[in-house]
């Protein structure tokens, strides 16, 4: 673990040779240590709840939301769910090692692409302490050393899930170095983490549109964006209203305040006179504050609709709010879309399939529905297990971050003293 | 194509439109724009001719190597040569709509993870005007629209071969906008290019690294650097000494100047005093300017080495000029070629199958080959058509940057009405 004493590029250079160790060892000894760290975690629930009541008073006395004190609170049956997480991780399949391809070249070489852990992984995130161990888990898992930075609201308890983490992890075999926590709050420390190129081999960010932009002007190694979802839903001419308005109360209501949550309605002008009076009135009813464009409000009269301004297309509100807006055609709705989202998850709501189709194949995002909601973009809903965040960038990977995602690759080229010609 | 009153936040904000169209092309639209490429470079040779011979005139005023002039230099042949690549680009498969993966999940959602292209690719590149078209095929063909920024040394030959596909492009039904030069040669052009966030998905620099540091700091938008290569041989003491010199030779003489030539020659000390003597002799009879450590020189007494300096394990020559230093054992080679290496190409030379297993797995390089040269890591030796430069870099793409690696996916998710429960 790290000390007072380390500079970020000590960690990080202490990490970068923990990673050559890590690269080399089987799944059964990440595992263990895996399930060592959920063990030791459980078993010192009290030193866990003692710093996490430190960090409490110091939220309550700086005046945090009643929200954030949430998200920051640990309690034993969340330390459980903490450790179930990483057992979990320790159960899923080993991504290393993997033939992603491989082939006989014409020259008689065998060429295999094969799976490798990308080295040291920054991660950098904001108030919740479970995000400690849920990265920690899926870098070990996937062979590479860890560099976690939390913010300052949790140094207490992240210290201490760190250390018990760290710990575990070196008990059950795994190299010191391979888990490092650095202090946390200041940005000078961010800017010297996103600068450690040649031993920081991919930083995430997980947090608001703030770490975004300090990060963006700063980083030099390469940087994967577990960014924001501005989401949308699109109501189609030929859509099913009745699967259409669960679809858009799931996307909104479910779960406001995550990425998937869907921000803007579309509704095709044709059926807006049918579908917008009921799912208006049954997203006011769940609370959704609407903000709707002169269509839209033209049609429904009898709520509360707040005029839609131009910020409210690229508004993410992760809250029970939504925009409303009736388009032409699928078309129109695709360029809102493209135009307007993060390029997170859109969903269309047709059974027409000419206008299924054109959605999936125009629409610029990680994830494209066609007749389901939003909020299906997750790692565990995608069968890869867990994930660290979702991503909106486009270069190494799209969609939810998860082992596989968290590894390169090389070629391995064997020959019989083959030279080139 | 650009006009000299357009930004190059309008270009890029072109090529993006361009890009939407790009995205929904089938192959043959693409193909034909590439075949039309070829023929219009042939049919226009001496309009292309005279251009670089601005050029080439105005390089030898300001007193360029002759090596440089023959870089920039074209002729018949090599336009024809150019056109080819295109013609063969044209013949690859296409990348775009390959199914990665797919399955059911467990709620009946069927979910394919379809390769996609990036959208807007920014490829900056020196010298040789042929980068022009290579570049341009590559990136329409993957469905991309490109930003060119070439040198100002070849700044007419490239505005005409750039002007002459983008006509050519236009014609065979690729949108306006999906091939633009920008002007060359100023720093400023430079970073603005490198910060268009939300229009350029990626940009390439092609070149030295001089070109790497200036994008390093400025950069907001992904960069995979098609960087340098520091290859390294390692004779292991299991070696069979012909092969591994035919390798060694082959690796560092066959073509010098390119990032896959080997700069450091590694030998197991049990073998040195029998392989240096005939391998060194081997070297120096190829014009091979040798820098050799303390060891390697107390056995090779009779010819005029270099006393290696510590830079010398980090030089990449690019020429006829090779490091040599005895190492105890593979783990010694393996550090040294960790520590020094760029994470290009690697090469043990062995009959053990435990040193090929380790340096396998534990050499952190995109190639690492096994009885064989290191020269092959090009994406037309690895099957992949033709390529755009070879990452070193981890996060994306690693080797060869061929046709996928111009890609990204989404997931494209269809139910039946489907809602989170």
């Amino acid at each position: 673990m790290s000390t007072a004493t380390q500079t970020v590029s000590d960690l990080c250079a202490a990490a970068k040779r923990a990673s050559r160790v890590l690269a080399t060892l089987g799944a059964d000894v990440k595992n263990r240590a895996l399930e060592g760290i959920a063990d030791a975690l459980v078993q010192r629930t009290a030193e866990i709840l003692e710093a996490n009541g430190r960090d409490l008073q110091a939220g309550r006395e700086a005046g945090l939301s009643p929200a954030l004190l949430d998200r920051l609170a640990l309690d034993p049956r969340r330390i459980e769910a903490i450790a179930d997480g990483a057992r979990r991780i320790a159960a899923l399949p080993d991504p290393v090692g993997e033939v992603i391809d491989g082939s006989r070249l014409p020259n008689g070489l065998d060429v295999r692409k094969v799976r490798v852990p990308l080295g040291v992984v920054a991660v950098v995130y904001e108030a919740r302490p479970n995000v400690t161990i849920d990265a920690a888990a899926l870098c070990l898992k996937s062979g590479n050393a860890i560099v976690l930075r939390g913010s300052r609201s949790a140094a207490h308890s992240n210290a201490v899930l760190a250390a018990i983490a760290a710990e575990a992890a070196t008990a059950a075999g795994l190299p010191a170095g391979a888990l490092a926590l650095i202090g946390g709050g200041d940005r000078e420390e961010l800017r010297e983490l996103a600068t450690q190129s040649g031993t920081v081999d991919l930083i995430i960010p997980r947090g608001g549109e703030g770490l975004k932009a300090a990060l963006k002007g700063v980083a030099t190694v390469p940087v994967i964006f577990a960014a924001s979802g501005n989401c949308h839903v699109y109501v189609d001419r030929s859509a099913d209203l009745a699967m259409a308005q669960d679809i858009v109360i799931n996307a909104k209501v479910q779960r406001p305040g995550v990425c998937n949550a869907a921000e803007t309605l579309l509704v095709h002008r044709d059926v807006a006179p049918a579908f917008l009076p009921r799912a208006l009135h049954a997203l006011h009813d769940a609370g959704v504050t609407l903000h709707a464009d002169d269509r839209a409000r033209a049609i429904v009269s009898d709520l509360p609709l707040r005029v839609a301004v131009a910020e409210d297309w690229d508004t993410e509100y992760l809250a029970l709010e939504m925009a409303v807006a009736v388009v032409d055609d699928v078309d129109a709705a695709i360029s809102h879309v493209n135009r307007h989202g993060s390029g997170h998850s859109e969903a269309i709501v047709t059974s027409d399939t000419a206008a299924a189709r054109a959605f999936e194949l125009e629409v610029d995002a990680a994830c494209v529905y066609v007749n389901a909601s939003t909020r299906f973009t997750d790692g565990g809903e995608f069968g890869m297990g867990a994930e660290i965040g979702n991503s909106t960038q486009k270069v190494h990977v799209r969609g939810p971050i998860g082992l596989r995602e968290l590894c390169t690759f090389k070629y391995l080229v064997e020959g019989a003293g083959h030279i080139r010609a």
